[in-house]
């Protein structure tokens, strides 16, 4: 059974809306290597897992948890890029002359104006929607938890990716904390693999960019949030 | 048994051309909530109807039949906002010097000018293909009445918001015409729920805009055609 | 502008349930190049259609308004032969002991039982939705006309098919209609084709059966149904 | 943010396995109408609120918390349902002779053998994968709350034909629990529309089977829980 | 069993990089009338091929082949066309202050820079991701050579409009070369439906542009290569 | 460029037809882990490769160029297993009481007998399309080394378990020798990863399956082709 409390695992900083970034965030909520997957990935792996190698089975409900916290975080991210954006709410009564909603015909993701009211969706930067072919559980651990590696190993290349297509601070800081996390699920799972048998040596994390140069990570780094695992 | 006469439903108002908004009226052709599925929906449920109940099959029916002529109507004013777009016909002979599509690469749906020539397609805004997965036909009339009313009411939501993104006249007098069938359709499926049990109160129309603000919208008002069923 | 008389295209003949056979016409309905494609096409070539050669325009336009008959065809065919199979109405209140719809787990498509009550749904005889990605409108008048006629020949190839997997005269005698329609619209999309060049001598029909060993299409051919155009 | 606690929201009842079943049971776990869906459009608008309407937002949040212990109760039933159907392990040494997942080719679900080890997956019942185009979450109050009901009433409309397709009894409580709580989400939803203005009279529930019928039912009724918000 | 000798059937040409003309050319790659499209579809067709008219499964298996060679041409060209566009390399250590992706928010394909690093994909210029249901493999023989046909004149209307869009010199010879060639094809599946009956007379090619207005072209017809197959 | 010789990269053993190890087969040719994808996906990556890592992109394109020959196989294994099942050819002309395809409805992937003419298709076994969004080409060296390694060990756990559905010998010679392969490209992309700093110790194979226990396997294990690449 699952409960919540009204709190976000990162901070929202503010800064101007910015529907481009939140088009691009799009794809670490909705895309192949986004956060709705790693969410029902893990959900389904540890839900699905049998045998008595239980120590695996909550490593990876462990993630999963954080995970939905992660989603969460990331909606409400592109809200706040979205919100104030264009110059009336959704659903006003402009009238005749006024076109409140132009922005929608000017860049970013016409959907976000047009099918939610400048709201997150289960759609990639490309605007394709979440697909559940994508969720990996064969019920073989070792080949679960390479799966797993490259999830995240990839959705770490995206974000940070994304942290140099725009400088908003709403946008970097929740990319950086998120990169962090993935940084810290790769060990966790690396780790998992090496009680199997692998020695990671030098390979990881991936990619090998030197995350201190994004400033934002530094303080979540200070606090070791990239090897711990919540 | 089906016929036509070659008349549109409305008349198509001129304006300039404007790929953008032949872009945003995609959603109400081919999108999750546009005119291909509520024809489509309303087919599935009229045909797949049984019992006694034969009133109901025939308002899903006819309200299907009018929803042909709104597809009709829609594809060609997305033709007509395209028509002239950019500066030769799409299969010309331009040789070298010239880049008579480029436009193309300017804005809009790239898919107008690459797959049609300049014409419609069933797809929505942001060009995912329209999906048999989205018609509603469960075989339990108030489930298919109440869904018909969110589809309604969800179609008129999208084309307000679309009216408020552009001022082309073209485009606005399309939406004009189409919301206020939406209205009337929304009343038929709800006096249909309340024959049932449901009393629709304050509710209706969904969403709460006056439309009495779109001047386009107030001379079939003034007909009554936001009451009538066709 | 569209209109309906309540009256089907073809008489329905009676026969025993039988949910396979409803699961494979279920191609002929939602699939790749099912009625709900032709029907679709045809729209879209006709409301996109450009340029002086009305003619053409009104060919494909016919056949668009025919195939709506078709499509309602196939919808109450599929509906018969789903009527009456297992033992109780889809919602009935059953109880404990028994499992009314348990055929629904001995064959046919599950979700004929499940989805929809006992009832079409637009998707194709393994359970795809219907996608819009297969309507082809180029705006290239004798690439749409090449693609009319695979479509209608590839058509008539799985009518033939499904005709040779089940004797159930309910399914067979609307195949049969089908196919000569089928004829007709194959002869129509060729004919223009030579009037713009080629010449079809001995490739057509396709698939090149010889019908007449279909008994229930004798009387249609003694009508020359597959050579008129409705 | 969100946390766990190891414990079902609901016990599985032990019985036979049923790989047809688990195939059933599929569409209310990734189905269109699944608790995938539920769970995914609640925390969509949940998350995407805005304005000052908080206690319709606490509603959706409640429900949202709820249905992700569904999903794993849905998981699990499958799970259970598959364990030891055919003869061995899916990864087992089998050799030559012995063809220890033929159990694969005779009916159920292939992928459940195949690309799963006899576990849960995010389909539908005929092998369609989830699909984010499903999520609704406007940003209108009430056209959200209108497709929420229609959301619960089809999911418990689903619910009650799968439990008339089998008698096993794993699968037949996991089915009783969640019509239940459907039937209570239907009436919160329902309520919450009251206060904007609907009177929902005889209408609900939907679909109108008397479970009392239904004895897995009785013992949850007799605790409330079918009106009652957890 | 196929074998690879490094060597581009074609030479890229040098220009400018230009992202606008890379999302273009996916269509050419990945959608529904591009290369990988011909190339599957004429693997499947020669693979399942059955019976004694061998001349014709060597013609499409000798087609295929070489349309191997297009698909890695048109990736190559693609990544040219993305090559240095942008002021940075995707994986770089940017930091704080710069932005070295922001290309990728001001036009073309974003999944370029965020899935890809500035590298070709399996999707269209709308980011439809390839897919398999448009494969058309019949079985029988005409049908099969009609819908080639209609492959290849799709592919050579389409390249000829992408080639309108854009003066990009290495955008312009990939599609000269391939436009000559789409030419070939058309002759030897309309050959090929000569020898079984039809008269193509003046229809072929389609589109019916002179392309001798487009200069790239002219030095491939004069070494006969619109109509030799390689 | 690309060059083929006919014959096939191993021989298809003969047995009895058998349309439920072609369905099961189908997962190996268009499945998410299938040989179509791992041809696409090496294709991609080493077309897409930068940098001066040459041998890498070589390994790479040599596997890929391998894998086109795997799906040859494969296709003429499934239209080898469905070759003679039923009593009659696909087309023929049955006439009135025969049901000639009635093998169709009994079993199998009905597709098989409806779209194609007992021939492969680019599906899984659940009859899911191949989709272009499972191509993994990130353009980070060790990210798309991982998959690769994932890919490959899904493909041996897939092809294992469908060894254990069926003991047709046409079917288990291919995956034998399929089998053996994937061992080799596991062994040669963890090399790769090795050079990069990994230890693979203990973890590979995987599945773990002695495969000295599935017969068909030891000549091709007695050839060393489990260890070196072709
Ligand atoms: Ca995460
Ligand atoms: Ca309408
Ligand atoms: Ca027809
Ligand atoms: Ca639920
Ligand atoms: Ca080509
Ligand atoms: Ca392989």
């Amino acid at each position: 059974m699952f409960f919540y409390t009204e709190k976000l695992i990162n901070e929202i900083v503010p800064d101007q809306p910015d529907p481009d970034a939140a088009k691009a965030l799009q794809e670490t909520l909705g895309g192949h290597f986004g956060e709705m997957r790693t969410m029902m990935q893990f959900f389904f792996q540890s839900a699905n897992f049998r045998g008595k190698a239980k120590p695996f089975r909550d490593l990876i409900r462990g993630v999963f948890v954080e995970e939905i916290s992660h989603v969460e975080l990331v909606m409400t991210t592109i809200n706040k890029l979205l919100e104030g954006s264009g110059t009336s709410p959704a659903d006003g009564n402009a009238g005749n002359a006024a076109i409140p909603l132009n922005e929608a015909l000017r860049g970013g993701q016409i959907h976000h104006y047009l099918v939610g009211a400048q709201g997150s969706m289960p759609v990639d930067a490309a605007g394709n929607p979440w697909n559940g072919s994508w969720v990996y559980s064969s019920g073989n651990l070792i080949a679960d938890l390479l799966d797993n590696l490259v999830l995240e190993s990839t959705g770490r290349l995206q974000k940070c990716r994304i942290y140099e297509m725009s400088s908003n601070k709403t946008l970097r800081e929740t990319l950086a904390f998120l990169i962090v996390r993935d940084t810290a699920h790769q060990i966790a799972f690396a780790k998992a693999l090496e009680t199997l048998g692998v020695n990671w040596g030098k390979v990881l994390p991936i990619p090998d960019i030197d995350i201190s140069k994004y400033p934002e990570c530094q303080k979540y780094i200070d606090r070791g949030w990239d090897k711990v695992q919540f």
